[in-house]
């Protein structure tokens, strides 16, 4: 985790007193099980339960397990002797028959959750300024461009709306993904339930809003983990690719957008123009950072046997790297998309700096519709299209199209402007938003 | 794709006859649906559809269109060309308004669908042969083990039940991965439809089996391929898991279990105990190849604008090579756990070599209930355990504690028995069973 | 390997005939070996060598062996016999003492130092072609730019030069990685030598060019390979940041390079611009799969024990497609600068579209020298800089600074306009070409 | 970074601390040569580099740094500030004509290089203790296995041998790579040395200890890190190898060595054999973390034209959490093999399982020397290997070949023996220490 891209509230996912606030859930909700079913003692757990609900144990006190975890070099143990000091004779039932993986995994199991949750948040959010974003420019023109090369007119709006498809997937994908880590295991030493009752799992699971682990070992399988770490990936490329956007359309010789830059900010040095694209260059590298956990969580999945423990240092590094940098990730790049500033007259100016050509292709259709060959009205359009082209902006393919014999005894001059009007390149826009946003959809 | 870890019917898949005959349906129900619309003659669509259902143009002719291709140099005009020669002045209305990605995407799309359809075929029966397994050996104790190290009994039904449920989660996840690329675009050089009706996109996409990308720029977003590599790469990881096993449990000095063997093989030396895992250990490295497709899948999210080409290659490669393989990697996982060779007798001595030591939890639990503090009663496990340890399966932890004065005051000589019951390790399999295969399941 | 991205010269060495052809000459060698040190029969020793000499057993017969292979099951004993039958009865001493790895792994060594060789010999041409593009455009002036935005002059010949200097550094990494992989193990089942004398190891590497491995186990050890795949990662590296730097400078907005496109050649539409940059986009794409070659390689190296054979097919993929790749890629990058159009006035246009904004450091400084404080100086560069920035390219910085009374109280004008003289920032181009191709280097 | 995986000496140079001082010293030094130049006044350079000498700024103050920074949102403007502010009127030439990334990329070489010199230090401490080991069990026969199965006889100190080797070459990896990232920038905004002499360069660069960038952008080239932490990548795979040898031998059913264990320290439960190898599990996941640095950073390579700031972020994460974790995991091994408890009696006894099948090899070998056909000796040996196999444990195979009379008819019962002599598999350990430890090498 690096400070500077983390935010205050995912990264308090992560930190000792959450884990271990967790870790006393996990053994107040087991031991209610556990009295229920008659493992223990009725009215221990009944005290257990009241010790919780009354915040008996008071604030989580770090500093102090920590103190006893250099004694005991176990953390766990550490737990449970300093949250048992706060409670009467029925600490000794808090933990019966169960591992300290029981503990740990669904401890992940509920900060992986809660995490997902901000994540979910974010790309709603995103979600919200990419459709703003969309509608008011839902029929900007601009020029859509293949290899960086210009091909044909699409809308600065169209951009947006294919870019909340994409983070809507995004969307499900998380959502999916959290189910598969939501997932609470009180099992025992080897995934037999030995010594615990599968109902203590049952109620844990219920009270942490998780679903039981239907088999584990001595752990929670690590696909479930690895299947999340992959979703965080993608999201990331994702992010990835909005980014790049922004930087291609920041680009001196392009400039139809730029990060925002408030009027009175100074600029790097005394040249003006110098706005850089600082913010989604950043996102460009963080995205490679999130993605480099996807490898070692799929690498953590083949454990020996019931279970070995080199996960678990990947984990620490992971869960938080991850999960922290993304939240951090996500929320720069809806508040880069939310104040992005962009240049409608420029995009035009970019798309006729071609002198027409963008057009070229309706013009070969018009003339093929009129009975030409198509070979005949590609040499046609070819040979005024090269002129244009070698003018390097000075001439216009109409101005030449409208004084060539060869066109002319075919087309009109009306039906020749007519294929170069750029609404023709719009009239289905409305269908696509329908198809991204529902039917119907406006910006609010 | 390397040949020997090829399997013909997936291969098919991504040959080039395959993919032209793609391309035709992809052209047939386009031109179909332009006529319906009016794009284009009816009749004339009507022919083109009957020369598809007469299969007019015959078998797909690879060496002819890559014959036109070196001068055309350009795959789908090469196609276009031959297929129209087969055909009559319709001809002109294929491709209409269409660009290539078209095409080429849709075409990845029934590709990776179809080679979906066959990797989940191969997780059915895996799964089959996982569950067969489990219920044979339900009830076959062997000792669990944690960090390599024996700690308390599991069976080795339990073992193939946590396969089963790990793969059954990979075939959901690779039947979201599947809806997630079967996806159609039709719809223009940079995605507007400008010159293509959406219902064309709509009827190609349904005569497909697909749905209707609901925003393609040039091309299909990449995300989606993303995701898809990336769930092919968790179910290499859970392959790997299975094949480390496997490769575990067959260690000269464990020998559990065994790759099949026929009595007449002759090993690879005079040495008859020299029966190399050589299949999973082959899966391993299978598993990382896998696996190395999910980054550059990942990479190829971001891009520029509409879209640019980079992405082409990575997926001459991946495409074939991740499926290929992890169909081939399913398959000889399904072989290998359908004849592995388990042996029972050989898990009870090896579980009986610690001399009763993975009972010593239950005598503790005895002690502490029979009213010991767990100081004390640690105190006593602990140096009968130590001397049967120091032993080297010479004593046994049971004789040492009938011995033991502080033990026999305290636990009656059938109830200590009682603790050394493997049974009692066993009795929450059928919950466990229950909760993987579903209320009375059976093997069948 | 994908065939369209695969070359004779490098697909030839991954091809069972040079495979074959390799284990020839290790038994070959290590029967001739074997004879001078007394461990068969000299005179045996003496036919085998003299039949590799004379070439007794003719053509590597690939189908012959294949077939044998169908019956023995194994690839090395397939090859024996094959060649056993070609000789008389010194067949036996064949392999005597040594196992089918140190075939296996020394035929591996031969093939990746010939793969090596030729990856070298690219990196040569790649490098000349480079040096002359350098030196042709030493002082072709181009805009510098940070960020995608403009920033102060450079030239095109100083890019020309640091992608010299960074290939130059890749050969040297690649040189040393040839060496780590070019050893020889002939060392017996175990690494022992125990039925092997160490001598025939040093002799069979010295006549394959190899240097003894010092401690072998079954296998040469795989830190090795990975030290080779993690070199050529870095490579493909930095032919993907020279191919992202052409497809910018390609884009239509920028337009100071395209790559090669004939004068007959027709574009891929009516659109004479529609020149894509697909062969720099094409090498993006391959450097993403030669890069996914590194993790499985070092996930090869932790094999167990003295070996497991998980590390075989992964080397069966990336062994051949990484090298194969990586020829071809820098066969493709080599072509595409050597016919690199470069348009120097399209730079100076570029350059100049900024009203001479990037000369603003240097008025600054002058300003500065002259007694202002730089805040001072800050704020009447700033204010002139601005209006021409809001110009869009109408208005000169070094117009509006003349008519600046501040400004020309302090500065004369000949001065000033020294501070817009771009020799200035080229003065240095010499000491860069010096440290980078050597005193006195020329193109040639 | 993971403060649990992490050592004070390594984190302390990621600390902010170390950063300023590093650049003051730049500053300084480039002051310092600015004045012999003559590009500022000889004596103010002076005064700067007294200010140095004396220590006239003191302890670096971050807190107060950042303070300046939460103004100027520029940290090297923060840090010039905050130092000039200890200065007198000298202060406005600290900088002059410099770049931030002058500061910064250089100021990362130096982090860069004092981390390898500690990693260099911590390979040298492992390879001194992989050397006493090696020596100190150069003859301790243990069995050596292939596939995990049995094969033929080696040493541990072989084993350690093999180790030593192979981070042997990885310290000259390390050296190698340390040449690589140690390099010095200060050429100005774009790498074209317009406002400062490259002298100034050289300067810096010597006085750090560095080499002049030959040819820097506004940045070093990334390829250089690159290869760096591929570097550090292949280093930790050759972790994992060791770690997972020490799993291995650990295993229950193996127990040929333990991680140290004190006599006094409680295991995990009432279990004795219950010592789990976490420290070496933790090593494995480790190395999948360093080696998670190298993707983004080849990923970092391709930035765009003259800089790009996607790297940094990069950086931020992986240039601490790799170099801290590489060198915990080094110092973890070290410890781990330091300490080591190896156990020769299990050794021997296991290897002793096999009933003396590991010498069936040598049996025939004699039997074809003897004059029989090797499919004749094969047969012979094998039906009695067979008995010994399926009595599992209880037959030998010299009892039995001593009984067979096609085996006494050609062989003499001490030449049968000496056929099960154990030393003949060591004869040539000598040979190979020789070749790792260099001629007459002892322990120490």
């Amino acid at each position: 985790m690096v400070p500077r891209y983390a935010r205050p509230e995912m990264t308090a996912i992560w930190e000792a007193k959450n884990r271990f606030f967790i870790w006393w859930q996990i053994e107040v909700f087991a031991a209610e099980a556990m009295g229920k079913i008659g493992m223990i003692p009725a009215e221990d757990a009944a005290t257990i339960r009241k010790a919780y609900d009354d915040n008996a144990i008071g604030e989580i006190d770090v500093e102090a397990i920590d103190e006893i975890e250099k004694v005991t070099k176990h953390d766990v143990i550490a737990f449970l002797t300093w949250a048992g000091e706060k409670l009467g004779p029925e600490r000794r039932w808090l933990h019966q028959g169960m591992t300290s993986s029981d503990v740990l995994d669904t401890s992940l199991a509920v900060q992986l959750t809660q995490a997902a949750d901000i994540l979910i948040a974010d790309l709603e959010q995103l979600l919200e300024v990419l459709k703003r974003r969309a509608f008011e420019h839902k029929l900007t023109p601009t020029i859509g461009r293949s290899h960086g090369i210009h091909a044909e007119p699409v809308t600065f709006g169209l951009k947006m709306a294919q870019a909340y498809a994409e983070f809507d997937r995004n969307l499900s994908r998380l959502k999916a993904a959290r189910e598969e880590i939501a997932t609470c295991a009180i099992s025992g030493a080897v995934g037999t339930f030995a010594n615990v009752d599968p109902r203590v799992e049952e109620h844990v699971a219920k009270e942490l809003g998780l679903t039981p682990e239907p088999t584990s070992t001595q752990v929670i399988p690590r696909d479930r983990h690895a299947a999340f770490f992959a979703t965080l990936g993608v999201i990331a490329s994702s992010i990835e690719r909005l980014a790049v956007e922004v930087r291609h359309l920041q680009r001196t010789e392009v400039l139809e957008a730029e990060e925002y830059f408030s009027k009175g900010q100074k600029g790097s040095s005394a040249m003006p123009h110098k706005r850089n694209p600082i913010l989604t260059e950043n996102l460009t590298g963080l995205a490679r950072m999130v993605r480099s956990a996807v490898v070692p969580a799929m690498e953590n999945v083949a454990l020996w046997h019931e279970r070995d423990i080199s996960h678990s240092s990947v984990e620490r590094f992971i869960g938080p790297d991850a999960t922290i940098t993304l939240d951090f990730a996500l929320a720069r790049l809806t508040g880069v998309m939310d104040k992005l500033l962009v240049y409608p007259e420029r995009m035009m100016k970019n798309m006729d700096r071609m002198g027409g050509l963008i057009h070229s292709q309706r013009v070969l259709l018009a003339l093929t519709q009129a009975g030409l060959s198509r070979e005949d009205a590609y040499a046609i359009v070819q040979r005024n299209a090269m002129k244009v082209w070698q003018s390097d902006g000075e001439l216009q393919l109409l101005d030449l199209l409208k004084a060539d014999r060869d066109v002319t005894e075919r087309i009109a001059p009306e039906k020749l402007e007519e294929s170069f009007d750029l609404d023709y390149h719009l009239r289905r826009v409305d269908t696509i938003f329908e198809r991204v946003f529902g039917e119907g959809a406006t910006a609010d």
